[in-house]
């Protein structure tokens, strides 16, 4: 199993724009990343990051950096098994801040042509290919594309049911889901930012607290 | 194992106001609880719903039905194991209507004094209770408070990683994921209400079209 995880490198995350500045989401995106990175590293397959620009990380962990520049969909589909005897191909998307070493373990272990990870939204978070002929499309609903494109091709599919993956990070009230269930990085970067938990309404939701930089800054100011 | 299901027969699914009126959601919310229902029939385990209200019901099916119109948190505890002899007991909320018996199953078999199926925004979607002084707290956010009341009693808590027990469905946004997702009655009674998947803006959501009965009492009116 060959394991790749696109990564939007230049301007990530826009749906987190009401909460979070650019500089701050590109910070968040890149914990989220490492996250999933670190979950990938435990299960022992061998790792690349498909990222729309170079990427400044620690070198310390195992997976290559490439740059492909095309759409999503295409830089994808340039590395997924052409023939029968090519390595099955895990795509497992950056946003995936839940994601355990346990839950990926559970999907690689899936068997079936094609498997899915679903995300809310008919969304195709997490997949593994084995069939020679399989191409993604990803853009809304895909995974109901991903399911036609399976039938049509003769493949097998298989779905995986799992909140973790099934969890992609896009818009403010996803925070409330990291902050909860994330594992490292990114609910720290969270806090970091000044995000805590606030359950005032009886629901959970977040809310942004002063954080340090800010007031630091402020006290300079004075 | 013992499993309750709890429904609130009266008023369900307020806040799906702004796309069903108060039949409809009567109506649906039933579709959901049936779903629920056939899923842990599949199990073999004993069931009770916990109502709110009388409830007319598919005889056929094999639950027990008990009127309990104490609020959710004291109806639930008034069923939980008090000794060590005790059967364990489920709690499987109404509407997750993604349920399946393979997603239970895994619940069933987690072993732990609590096992939690966490929900969206911190909820307590499904659990099983082995410990005879736990004792649950629903409100927004019930899951961290049931990993507190775990730890202050010695209960270890385990969680299991299912979207489907993840997803409940409370608000309009959820529609999708019961019609890409559910099993049965609760995906077939959106259709009858005319609501199908909407993929025009990029993204995927429901759109409500003209339904059967609406445009049949338009004709009358003609």
């Amino acid at each position: 199993m060959h394991v790749v995880v696109p990564f939007a490198a230049e301007t990530p995350k826009t749906r987190l724009a009401p909460v979070l500045a650019p500089e701050e989401r590109s910070v968040f995106a890149r914990a989220m990343l490492e996250d999933v990175l670190t979950a990938i590293e435990a299960t022992g397959h061998e790792t690349t990051v498909v990222s729309t620009a170079p990427l400044e990380r620690d070198a310390a962990r195992s997976a290559t950096v490439v740059v492909d520049d095309r759409p999503l969909t295409a830089a994808v589909n340039a590395r997924l098994p052409t023939s029968r005897e090519d390595e099955p191909v895990a795509v497992v998307m950056a946003d995936l801040a839940l994601t355990t070493t346990e839950a990926l373990e559970r999907l690689f272990a899936t068997g079936g042509d094609v498997v899915i990870a679903p995300g809310r939204g008919a969304g195709t978070n997490a997949l593994v290919v084995r069939h020679p002929e399989f191409r993604v499309d990803y853009h809304g609903g895909s995974y109901l594309d991903h399911r036609e494109i399976a039938a049509e091709i003769g493949a097998d599919l298989e779905t995986i049911d799992s909140f973790r993956l099934g969890t992609d990070v896009d818009e403010p009230a996803d925070l409330v889901e990291v902050l909860v269930h994330g594992t490292d990085r990114a609910p720290a970067c969270l806090r970091d930012l000044g995000f805590e938990l606030d359950t005032s309404d009886g629901r959970v939701g977040v809310v942004r607290v002063e954080d340090a930089v800010s007031s630091e800054r402020r006290s300079e100011s004075k």
